[in-house]
């Protein structure tokens, strides 16, 4: 809570995510020993079978260079170490310096503990100074972050001359979309409003797979928009030692003036249809020496030819209900985000949930479908499960983690054997079959 | 043979290598019929079993844009162009200038034969002009080259800031490596030297797989570079219309003004063991008028602290003979290479083998172990057949071509959808098993 400026509910999504992500890591590992998987079966060479060649993957002989987010000091760390040490790859943390004391005592606590080998786990805490020219060929590179800092990144000298891998997330648009079906008064509008102010006021909207666009059939955008107004109305912002308070502040100056800036960029292509107030009184707290943003719902009433509303993330607790007239256009407007992490769709309508995720599918990396049989049974638009792919193309970087022992695809890299059958199985031998990694 | 002014086993080695790999793929394709693969089985997400989430792969949206090497116009195309047509992802090739006549004259008999639906194999002869500004986030770049050219890909504006993915071939100083028991007057001794003359001089040398560096335990490397220099002084370079000559000319001036001036650092630390004069007369030619390169043999007493050995890629008929003292030694000499596409190892031992397999393959895509079980039996150090994994970390680019199916996961993306059982059974149901792509 001090290391965020949080609300408790709010830091233990960060912790709790962590715990859960390494527990389920460490059920996955019971399954790996060895130190190379054998990847696919034998594949013939010669007419009378002397010669074979063989695909395997190796770990990287490298350190995975993990540069973190200032949102998830905790499950950032984790998410990402977690199949680095099951790939037997040592990991050096760099978290970001805004909240950087919580990942350092982590690290600590788990050297500590001694449950590592000496060198597994390291952290850079502060200015990264010439990390990006010390890192080489055998290493890999996984960021989180805005896509500036992703950019220099991958454009710096270093990485583009040793070509060295790295994975992307970065910014992104996600959107939750309602079918024409979800009429207000029915179950999945209820469901759509509540996601809509769970996902907009947790953590203040400082997640990267938050609801940014709610696309909803233009007869219901005026009654969802007044549905979800009425809730945020219940929300207290301020304190975030206040029990009361469900919205904390935004973790510094730096993001409270640039969600301030994006506001202001997003007004001036919708209308305000709830809060967005610079100067509204945070509870039980003072403004002038804290960060706060007021939640605001916006409205646009021309979504696919709003250039701010596809473009510009806004990292705190602000959506836009865009209406669409046909889901041609549904499909049309969660594509301008240009490749995101998640969007969510809520209907029951068959023929509208299938062309919907076929629609967007190639522009996103995680599609969430709640309907009547689902309910509230879902695990939240926000949430980025160790089980299932977090990461999205495009904007959104490219880049693939979790997803299950998928995400140990990182830390290793694919090489061939092709030699005499004999050696082939003596190298097999010891290795372990490398379908695991994609089941 | 007027395309590349190659011999017609040099030219022929680019189209049937191409017309085996398309034979290959469209075998393969046989099993593929669908739009979607279903990568792994459902995970759980709800203790109740409402809530499920299953991984599909979907072809990728945008095109397929193939930016090719001048060496191999015909199969350079097709080894990329196969996945990616079975993909089911629209083709753009952009062949080398220097020899995009025969890539020309390839797409335009498919696409008159009307075999492929309109557009989905389009060329760009010339100048690129701005075909990396037009380039969106779904589609991907595979690209085979210099690794300056491979750097101002990775490094376009528009390629960074939309995240386009790249898979990159560049440069390799590829390692054939014989083991201390490879004695001269053994059989491996002699599959070695006969080897490395076929790679030097097969294409003139102009083979990003080609032997540039043999690594040979020190007591042997003399008497190899005899075996070698004397095998290279049979061999005629000249008029490849001529039916006694080998090894041709190079493509044109400018690959000839660059093996020369490669050719004069790589001489500055090493000793000339065969041919590399630079007023060599080629055979029924006439070298003021054409680009002959005469095979060169170098000797490098201490491979370790030399750098042009281990950095220069001569594209050419030149290799280095580098002597080893220990089995520690060979590996780090390989490993200088900073990342290649492939090293062959020579050797009947056991220990030898394993040893040098494991130690390398963090910094090779492709190994190829010939022992005496093997003999001519190989499938050759410098060839990327179909079914085997085709490129290498580092230095090598770091990405991946052919490996059978495999191939495909550069034209598809991972998406996860979650939501109920009964919406998961109907998208799988129309979707193949991913496993194929592994196996």
């Amino acid at each position: 809570m001090r290391n965020l400026g949080a609300t408790e509910a709010d830091a233990a999504f960060d912790v709790d995510g962590a715990i859960y992500t390494v527990r389920q890591y460490a059920k996955l590992g019971q399954r790996l020993a060895g130190k190379l998987f054998r990847d696919g079966s034998a594949v013939p060479l010669s007419k009378t079978g002397v010669f074979q060649g063989q695909h395997f993957l190796k770990p990287l002989g490298g350190a995975a260079v993990l540069i973190n987010a200032f949102n998830f000091p905790a499950w950032g760390l984790w998410e990402k170490a977690c199949p680095a040490i099951l790939s037997g790859v040592a990991v050096l943390v760099k978290p970001a310096s805004a909240t950087a004391w919580l990942t350092q005592r982590m690290v600590e606590d788990v050297i500590r503990a001694e449950v590592f080998p000496k060198g597994a786990l390291s952290i850079l805490c502060g200015s990264p100074r010439d990390l990006l020219e010390q890192v080489r060929a055998e290493d890999v590179i996984s960021f989180t972050g805005s896509s500036r800092t992703a950019a220099s990144i991958k454009t710096h000298p270093n990485i583009v001359a040793r070509c060295v891998r790295t994975n992307i997330e970065a910014d992104s648009l996600n959107s939750a979309i309602s079918g024409p079906d979800a009429a207000p008064g029915t179950a999945i509008f209820d469901l759509l409003a509540k996601e809509v102010v769970r996902e907009m006021t947790i953590k203040a909207g400082q997640k990267c797979t938050a609801i940014r666009r709610v696309l909803v059939f233009r007869e219901y955008a005026r009654p969802l928009a007044k549905a979800i107004s009425d809730h945020l109305a219940t929300i207290k912002v301020g304190n975030p030692r206040n029990h009361e308070v469900k919205c904390g502040p935004l973790v510094n100056r730096d993001q409270q003036a640039s969600a301030l800036e994006g506001l202001g960029r997003l007004r001036r292509e919708t209308e305000v249809t709830f809060g967005g107030e610079i100067n509204f009184q945070p509870v039980d707290a003072n403004n002038s020496t804290a960060c706060f943003i007021q939640p605001a719902l916006l409205f646009c009433e021309k979504p696919l030819e709003s250039a701010a509303v596809n473009e510009v993330e806004i990292f705190g607790p602000v959506a836009t209900i865009c209406p669409y007239d046909s889901t041609e256009d549904a499909i049309k407007i969660a594509r301008l985000g240009s490749g995101s992490l998640v969007a969510s769709i809520f209907s029951d309508g068959p023929k509208f949930k299938r062309e919907l995720v076929l629609g967007i599918a190639g522009a996103h990396g995680r599609i969430m479908v709640v309907d009547g049989s689902v309910g509230a049974n879902h695990t939240g638009h926000g949430n980025a499960v160790p089980s299932c792919l977090h990461g999205g193309p495009g904007r959104a970087g490219g880049g693939e983690e979790l997803a299950g022992l998928r995400a140990l695809n990182l830390y290793h890299r694919r090489f061939v054997v092709q030699g005499s059958p004999a050696l082939i199985a003596d190298l097999a031998e010891a290795a372990i079959d490398a379908s695991s990694l994609y089941a």
